[in-house]
């Protein structure tokens, strides 16, 4: 193999002549093989990593600590990166010692090399541009890596929002669909009373959407960055007003709102909007699996089970069951969900781990976030497409449910008394009687007006938004069935 | 024992004459005695119960579903929890089934007998105001103990903030008593560059106080409230209109802009608003709990340790030897920490169990916040009171470290290069000699210029808000020591 | 109120008169009030405390270093704790800084003055007998503390186990009681094959029966006790020998086969094995929740869930929808489960966080060992008595499902085919017909051949264990019926 | 594209003709998409699954279920397969619904399909030989997958022991190496009593070789395995008998001691074995993650920490700060240990959401035990051969630590009493005097008594296995230095 020679503080070290990356970063693949999987898994982290870099080549150019040849190569060579040129020279692994260091690092040979071969130079002729004095200048790892982490996961975020929006707007479109299919709701697994069928949907998508709100917050607290910080906040090595500049320029390149921190040395340590974006995800994922528990409730059977819906057949569910079609897809999106959940954890551990003035675990946290949000954007399609689109109601089975059930009562309460139909609940129950049979068996109310009073819409309020007062008038008032809640007995 | 008999759908209890609970909160009691703490160790809850009960009592006076003298004896009746009286009435333990309508039934007896002994009736006598019928009406557990709920986590917090604050304030305090101490930054416990000790309080004091508006923006969730939805969310035994107006009484009766959720079959089931709140006391918790490793770590010695601070000595630190003084204080927040991280993971747990339209673990959802809430609070106030107001800085020790440091190097990189000063640094840290000798020794600067570079004022920059153009001049500009970075080498 | 006036190395603080404890209790307790639980909560912590101690005293005496008045009293005093008297003066909160200290003093101080009382002396004459020179001689919290720590949580475990058995017992009971009862077993919550309801319940049984094994074997990793290795495992002021005679002692009084840890360094800051217990209770959580996720979905309904088994009733279920009964026993355990999985992050945080020869956070640790234990005995006999003892099968509805299913045509498979059986299965689901029907229409087997094969014995084959060679002959050799698997098409 | 037709239950799909897997890998392949890592990653579980393929083709064989032709060609796929050929067939995600038949018919394709080449067929030919009739015979995913599973899990865990072996070797060497490198314990981060560094390593190797204890006891249970339960565990469609001898193939095949399970029914829905393994890997993590805690404490530095011992340079720390290196090796390792706790909660999670007669989240809790124990195997070679290796003392930092330290007056207790010693500690702190010179200045001891009692040997106990009889004698008798300890005062 070609090499050519490079040194550091450590001494020298073969690098393949054809890599743009450098010595750091060999000695960095060397050091760390634990997860098998390299930066460069995560183009959104390159990308941002580039944009951070080529922020800080023009503020550097501004203070005269960039010539304008040099600034012009590393920008160009920025750009290379952002447009999704030479990812694969991004080969340390994501968990990694050194808070970032070796990413960094991997950035700075990387854009140092492209620069110099633009300029004309050899890789490696570090003399005429230097990954740390020149592409680095006025940066830290500890400064320019988390704000680089910062937007990434803001441009993952704006990858997985859309995906996640579609899959309400479907779990909307499948409200309207069965909006009319009246079935029994369900309270600790047991028949509690009446509802649609719509209305489950819908309120999936609404529990989803306030995800979609919480998301597009916690983005905005990663707006706050440190760069211009450098090593611990202080902004050793910057000239005065240096900070706000490189984020002006950043905020131009990323096309984000990104201001600097108050407090910068705070800010460097502080892990604290990645650990709550990393809420906000498991928050996320514990409705997608409660979503998931509940259709694979739902759909249950094939005749053993409540059969209320049916979800599209993915694959044949059994090598020894012929016929057996199973809830995959939810249970692909329970997995996703405990791994997200499981994630969260790793972050808040690495969190707590920070240590004085920075923290060293910075790049598993950086790697969780990035991969929960690229499983669940996956996983919410696949949800979408290979699931949600598809379900089917069960009409007569919902409606046959209504049917026999004892829930019904509730409705009665109001009119014969909670001990009353506490009573007559209790014998329904064990003579298999219709609860209407007994009502009328034991004269309490009338046929016209159990008729009334069991109409899906007097079962079924509107939500508030809908409560107009002209719907007032359809509430049967109390008086005009019953004078007074009976409240005999107890 | 004299006793009463009451009677449910299960049949007749004897319960304990003198006792305002009656038969459901007895099966409950003796259904349940897992961890041994009673609803009545959280009178937040209990008041915020008893809020429901009035607004919901009001309401349903307004839509005449109570009599005027049944209302004014339940609103007497809540009055007396709210005041506190009655609280040893709460008898089920905090870990419960049933979704919590133990606790609403143990609010529903307690407040119709205590209405009815006001009435002048007896105990038990719920012809005259029965639980369900009048003191629950238009309710569901499933509406009214999560909206009381969601008042009690607000009424922690409101006691909680102010704790957090003053801890917070004595933080900055010590900022500004600390602004002049010079010592060494550590990053991954190596040494750094030079900071204040002041700049570290600081930082923890910032740090803290974002959480405090986290808090604030989780008690905003909390306001949407599912009142009103009675069971499933459908609303089904209320008026129409009854949501809207319950609420809004609710919200004169506790002072809190509580709102109606805009779904309420969604809001009935949704665990999120918890979740969410749940997550930013775990991130609170990693933050102190990192702010406590960092106060160990800095006091650790006395002599062969950091040694830059003194904590205040509470406590002999050992049965066996003599004198030795430990971190007790930082310690106990850290269990502390981590027993509200566990908490948070219960949380989670239980959240994503729900199933269909409700979820069955609320009630140690709502204990485990609660519990966390209470720890925070203690701990914060005592970590303000026995610790932070009492910390000395070892200030000799402090200028020391920055003498003998390496780490101050870095200021003259922009000056002599990253290369050149990589080989001073390693020279120093093989042959004990100090940097400024190297330095001085190989004529890379003058001794002038060295003095300016090492001054603390250029070492640590001022924070970006206070970078004013002012302060520029103070910087002293590249071309006035060096023309253009020196990159040799390499 | 009376009071006498005790000094320590941070000054004097006045005891109350009538204490017990004394000033370094007295300090504890008013440093830390975050749980508000003392450790008097846990009686076998302190019983486990007066055990150390009085082993102490003996070997102290052995060698000479505890006059006999002084043993005698100090053993004397050592009894009436593990008697279960003076717990009251145990005052000092479970979550405490400074690594058991506090609650060691507190066992020094309150066995002192109970043993200087009864040598006719005054509370406080600590001339006469020290908290630490004499109770605690050559001891350390660091050895004391856990080694109590480690046989307290055996003794809790004593109390658990039985409970444990009991449940399972009644587990077995009802499988035997439903041994004939034939029912579809599930996979995926979709209907799979036929299996008997005893089966089910034998399957819970057996499922806990092992961890009982893992609660016994991680009780035997308890047994290795780090006393005699005083404040770091080095044994400073320890007569050689100590630990031995100490730890044999120990086992004596304790009943236990306590023996010295190999590594007394080790194992003074190793929580290895606190770490290990809190995962065993994390699994038989995991069980006792998955269980009881399992009788709640077979219990669902009563009308439109499974319906295949019916709970005792325990409480009236809800306060607005009559009749409705909850699965409020199992639903309580799932709460317990997912507090003591919380628990065990709590642990394992704090295992984590121990540095260089101690481990700082364990008096949380073991708070929470304790905790769960308790929790999981009371879970566990509710479950038994209020749930499992009274559970009974729904035959009918078992019966219906079988008679109606699909899944029964994978007993077919052998004899014509997976692609045959998967087309069958398909046009049955379809067209809403049975398996027999179509199976007959396509004369794929004979009227005796299905009938056969359907035989529930045959479809239900017995556990390996009870597969002797004489049940070989009652399965139907291939051959009888198909001479070779039909595998045509696909 | 070049495709072959196949179809199933749901219809035809186009295979690539060059594909061993077919139609409904290809469907599941399609289906999930969530972490991007296919089943290939992990070739124990693929050599696992084409262990129990064969064990099964050999006992279908026996009992005339298979042709002989059909077995050979079958056990000749397996072997291939074992032998690390055809891998990269195997496409579907790691992430996957259907409780692992994906990865099941993933297997019966492939090896139908290389045994079909084998037998000159063509791919597709089903003919001749069937993944479900003839592979998957006498099987069903769900007692083969978890069978192969937890053969994977013990040939992951025969890989990585002896990893962990060499690192507690290495540990060991520096144990010896350090044995007389004498030094200060610390507690708390407090001074606590002088040890050596050597016996701080042997710690390290101790600790770690628990667990490797544990981990082989753990694959013992995994040794318990359903193969022959088939579909629940009831074993339909088995011959009677089949389980036992179906089980022995595979221990012979595997060469590992596997037995069935007692109760099937149990085992098939039981993730016990997995979450035992997965607690003591969590175990295990926190372990590993304390060590590396204290190695960057005891590194810490190199000016203004702790400096006790020099970790192995393996990087440049810093792209500002020249000179600096970190410990990235033990930080590296921290990151793979919160990573290993975390997978610890997603296969709790996982285990928890299992359901009636199986566990839906098997694929990934097999996922994350493989993933965990490769990343500890990685980050443990990794620890072992570019840190501990390479660890140098500090001696004189140790040293100077013991001679400035006011922790050594423990040893002077049990002879000046704890009052007085607190006294004079308290005087050294304040006054910056050594402990020795008070002593003798208050005269409470001779120098040749001081001396005496702190000579090393006498501050550093053997441990107790060492602890022979002809030690007593070294130990300074108290008699012969002060009769009886000094109590006075307090």
């Amino acid at each position: 193999m070609n090499t050519r020679s490079e040194y550091d503080l450590l001494g020298t070290l073969d690098v393949p002549a054809d890599a743009f990356y450098g010595i750091q970063t060999l000695r960095a693949a060397n050091n760390f093989s634990i997860t098998g999987v390299a930066i460069s898994h995560f183009p959104e982290l390159i990308k941002a990593m580039a944009m951070v870099k080529a922020a800080a080549a023009h503020t550097n150019f501004e203070y005269k600590l960039l010539e304008e040849h040099q600034t012009n190569a590393i920008l160009s060579a920025c750009q290379e990166l952002i447009d999704g040129h030479y990812h694969n020279q991004f080969i340390v692994d994501v968990i990694q010692g050194g808070a970032g260091t070796s990413t960094n690092m991997n950035a700075n040979e990387v854009i140092a090399n492209i620069a110099l071969t633009k300029m004309g130079y050899q890789k490696g002729d570090y003399k005429k541009l230097h990954p740390n004095d020149h592409v680095n200048r006025s940066q830290s790892t500890n400064d320019a890596y988390p704000t680089a982490a910062s937007l990434s996961i803001q441009f993952a975020a704006d990858a997985f929002v859309p995906v996640l929006s579609s899959l309400k707007a479907s779990l909307e479109e499948k409200g309207r669909e069965f909006a009319s299919v009246l079935k029994m709701g369900r309270t600790q697994l047991q028949d509690a009373v009446p509802m649609t069928l719509g209305q489950e949907f819908d309120a999936f998508a609404v529990n989803l959407g306030e995800d979609i709100d919480r998301i597009q917050e916690a983005c905005t607290l990663l707006c706050e960055v440190n760069l211009g910080g450098t090593a611990i906040g202080t902004g050793i090595n910057t000239p005065a007003g240096y900070a706000k500049k490189a984020v002006d320029h950043l905020a131009k390149i990323s096309g984000k709102p990104v201001v600097p921190a108050t407090n910068l040395v705070e800010a460097t340590s502080d892990m604290g909007a990645f650990v709550f974006f990393s809420g906000i995800l498991k928050r996320l994922a514990t409705k997608l699996s409660k979503m998931s528990n509940d259709l694979r409730l739902l759909s249950s059977g094939p005749r053993t089970g409540f059969g209320e819906i049916k979800l599209p057949e993915m694959q044949p569910g059994s090598s020894i069951m012929p016929g057996k079609v199973n809830p995959v897809i939810p249970e692909a999106m329970n997995q996703t969900a405990y791994q997200v959940i499981a994630s969260d954890l790793a972050v808040t551990l690495a969190a707590e781990a920070g240590q004085l003035q920075l923290n060293a675990m910075e790049p598993m946290i950086i790697y969780n976030l990035l991969n929960s949000i690229k499983m669940l954007k996956e996983a919410c399609h696949m949800m979408e497409h290979r699931c949600i689109r598809g379900i089917e109601a069960n009409v007569d089975a919902c409606a046959a449910h209504v049917e026999n059930s004892i829930g019904i009562i509730t409705a009665l309460v109001p009119h014969i008394g909670y001990a009353n139909s506490s009573r007559i609940a209790r014998n329904a129950l064990m003579s298999g009687a219709t609860i209407k049979a007994l009502i009328l068996e034991e004269k309490l109310l009338t046929e016209a007006q159990l008729n009334e009073l069991l109409k899906p819409e007097n079962m079924i309020s509107p939500t508030p938004s809908a409560q107009t007062s002209s719907q007032t008038s359809s509430y049967p008032s109390p008086s005009s069935i019953s004078p007074s809640p009976t409240t005999e007995g107890v």
